[in-house]
């Protein structure tokens, strides 16, 4: 998480929504390291995680990430939590909770979902209080 | 919708989950057009709805498509629905149904959750028929 939280840094610093994301593989090697680009891309896709998850199945050379854990720093959202299940992601980390735009804990509660086919195994509040202050900080300079 | 029934044959041609999808701009005009490609580019990420927005965001260099409509084969799944919402599409028009992995009319319908901060208009069952068929087919000779 520690790397994820690094990359949060360097998307606040890009002017981006301080999120990051890591793909690490069965043995901890990590396939995969970004956060939000959706400004700089200029993609409504761009979140941390699918970015992540992208380069993680563009490394292994295929589209499921078997094995693989997910460690972001924020909640996911819909569209993320969609992702994570489409990649078969084992673990998933994640920071702060988004009672906001939340998909995992809140809103849709996408992996208690009947009709969601694959869910990690989840694990929230990991480095909860760096990322809360990364994104507190972060909007409150932007008031 | 015809055009984005053509690119689900093709992505079945492919040996690709027969979807496609149209992004159109306010006029009509066709920004992108593509299928399902989740196998040919080993990306979990690469539904039709992802492709097209992605690519119709790179058409016109912002990541909000405002005014845009999305015609999609398939009723997209959370993943899809997510992306839709942040892409600030206008109106969504879609095929089939879609009880097993559909986010919209089943499952965690996604643009009902008071969570969800941009939802298009909706309007569902368009081309059914023919989107079904492919779907069926596509199925049944892989059995």
């Amino acid at each position: 998480m520690d790397l994820a939280l690094d990359e949060a840094r360097a998307a606040a610093d890009r002017g981006e929504v301080p999120v990051g994301a890591v793909v690490a593989d069965a043995n901890g090697s990590v396939l995969a390291r970004t956060g939000n680009r959706t400004l700089e891309l200029r993609d409504p896709t761009a979140h941390a995680e699918i970015l992540a998850l992208r380069a993680a199945a563009a490394a292994l050379g295929s589209e499921r990430l078997i094995d693989c854990d997910l460690y972001v720093t924020l909640e996911p959202c819909a569209m993320c939590a969609g992702a994570i299940s489409f990649a078969r992601i084992r673990r998933l980390y994640f920071g702060a909770g988004d009672p906001k735009g939340g998909a995992v804990e809140h809103g849709p509660r996408f992996f208690s979902q009947p009709t969601c086919h694959h869910a990690p195994e989840i694990y929230g509040g990991i480095g909860e209080t760096a990322s809360s202050s990364l994104l507190r900080d972060f909007f409150a300079a932007r008031r």
